[in-house]
């Protein structure tokens, strides 16, 4: 299995400086050579063309980034890529791209908005725009961003931004109008991240909701809104007696899930559990996740369609699109059981 | 929710060019004010620096790239990002990034090798190299691919390539060993796309560790190696009588158990199912999948690192690393029930 490595002594790539130092002309006459042969002395042309072949250089996206200042090259910013949720906003994301001749390259923030200011600022030259879907950056930071490149926010609204947003007072009064009728006079709400906007959007719908309902709403947290962050959210909605724990995101919920059953807590005799983003998982587990669905192929897709239109001028456009949301009542709520058991 | 565009008045992007024909130079020499300053002129260097900033324009990663022909950033592509299984590379690959400075970006291949050569021919000049995830390409392609950038593959092989594989002799033999011990005579391998070189080293894997032990094998499909490609696996392997089948990944056996679940085929007792991958569903599901565990991060980490140091010319480090397996035995397992039920 062992082996030497037979790609070693492949030279460094070529560069239009070496093409230009080779040919004795400016690197600008390369690039035009390239891109603008019209504006080139034909016998100059044919002599550049001749030594980049020679030295293996082609002309690539940078190279015409440079010229053009396009890319035909989209990104898109997620938090946490190994979360399915995020699935759909890619796949709608992709599509809208392949369809309009665009190249769509994902970076993934890792919840850290240090690292997003670090990708958008190594991609920002290599892009023609980015998407950041449920971006972590304060305003002021988003704001600085847009300056030199278009971007199009989703599950994040910025003032004089363009942003994608699922319905969530739609969506939370859905998810409080559920529990309601299933007798619950309560609920905790088992919070994500302090930064997400989203996560911030869910606990204010909801405690309105409540409200409205008269029922008591309690936010615990936040929690990492993973699996990981499940002992310590269910540990916690056990000890303040909820009957209902309304979770951040479903990747949370299974985490609860998980934890309330190594403590032999019944779902949904002893306690109802909902989700926010109907992953693919919520509807193969036991008990099937009742959770707060978003329409994330069709935000993907808008946003990079939105970008697109930015970059081609049509100021008649809405800065902000919100789309529907849709409660998918699964197994993982119930009826709250009156008196002792 | 309807307003205008605050961002439409940007103006575009400041180009290398507008600086060298606004402050009267070569774009060569732009560049060096940037990135070679000892080279260029003292007062020539405060005169482009002025320009540049009075027009906006920065310096960056694409001119540099062309200057230096480093990025300092690598691009991993995989065949499905909405498949679980390749978070854990991702994961990986992110963090051996990281600990070098290097930015990771990702690329969706979508199972389509056009798709994956465009990512190539699109990122390769933005990137320093590339780690390529169940590459669907041919060898040949690869090997063109191979030659204007450094490239690593991660459960794929092609000779003269480097490449982080898993240990699927053993993986298929430890399945097989399992079958049998449940008193399984045969089972049926549900097959994914043709282009799939771990796919077909299952395949070769599972048919020769079960000769050794005198069951019987059958390939079926392609199918889909997702929740669709479920339903057709599962009724051709009822079809076939079969008493075990194993899935080309979790994602198609999550749509096998959906499937024989609809035609009331119980799990374990008429029919076992074996994935390949253990991504985190399946663990959750009930019942719980049975399948083999890869190690993906440590996959997407060491790629990362063969590629740093394919890039430093080490050429002692081994061109093929096989990375252990495990099988995770779960409830979707079960003795093989002799005689009427």
């Amino acid at each position: 299995m062992m082996a030497r490595m037979a790609q070693q002594r492949r030279p460094s790539r070529p560069t239009i400086v070496d093409v230009a130092r080779e040919a004795g002309v400016a690197t600008s006459t390369v690039s035009r050579a390239f891109t603008r042969p019209e504006r080139v002395n034909h016998h100059t042309r044919e002599h550049v063309l001749a030594v980049a072949e020679r030295l293996g250089y082609a002309p690539n996206p940078a190279a015409r980034a440079l010229e053009t200042g396009r890319t035909n090259t989209v990104a898109l910013l997620v938090p946490d890529i190994t979360n399915p949720y995020f699935s759909g906003v890619i796949t709608g994301a992709e599509r809208a791209a392949a369809a309009t001749g665009l190249t769509l390259v994902l970076g993934d923030t890792q919840e850290n908005p240090a690292q997003e200011a670090e990708l958008l600022r190594r991609l920002g030259p290599a892009v023609d725009g980015f998407v950041l879907a449920a971006s972590r950056l304060a305003d002021d930071n988003l704001h600085a961003a847009a300056q030199p490149v278009p971007l199009v926010l989703v599950n994040r609204a910025s003032p004089g931004l363009a942003c994608v947003v699922a319905d969530f007072d739609s969506g939370t009064q859905q998810i409080v109008d559920h529990l309601a009728s299933l007798g619950h006079r309560s609920f905790v709400f088992a919070g994500g991240p302090a930064e997400s906007w989203s996560g911030a959007r869910r606990w204010v719908g909801l405690r309105t909701a409540g409200r409205r309902r008269g029922m008591r709403a309690k936010r615990l947290g936040p929690y990492t809104p993973t699996l990981d962050g499940g002992p310590a959210a269910a540990d916690a909605a056990v000890g303040a007696g909820a009957t209902a724990i309304v979770c951040h995101n479903d990747m949370l919920a299974f985490g609860v899930l998980q934890r309330l059953a190594q403590r032999g807590v019944r779902v949904p005799d002893d306690v109802s559990v909902v989700g926010f983003d109907d992953v693919f998982t919520s509807a193969l587990i036991s008990p099937s996740l009742t959770t707060l669905a978003e329409r994330t192929e069709e935000a993907g897709r808008r946003a990079v369609e939105t970008l697109r239109r930015h970059e081609v001028h049509r100021p008649e456009e809405p800065l902000v699109l919100v789309l529907p949301t849709e409660l998918k009542i699964r197994s993982s709520t119930g009826q709250v059981l009156v008196g002792p058991q």
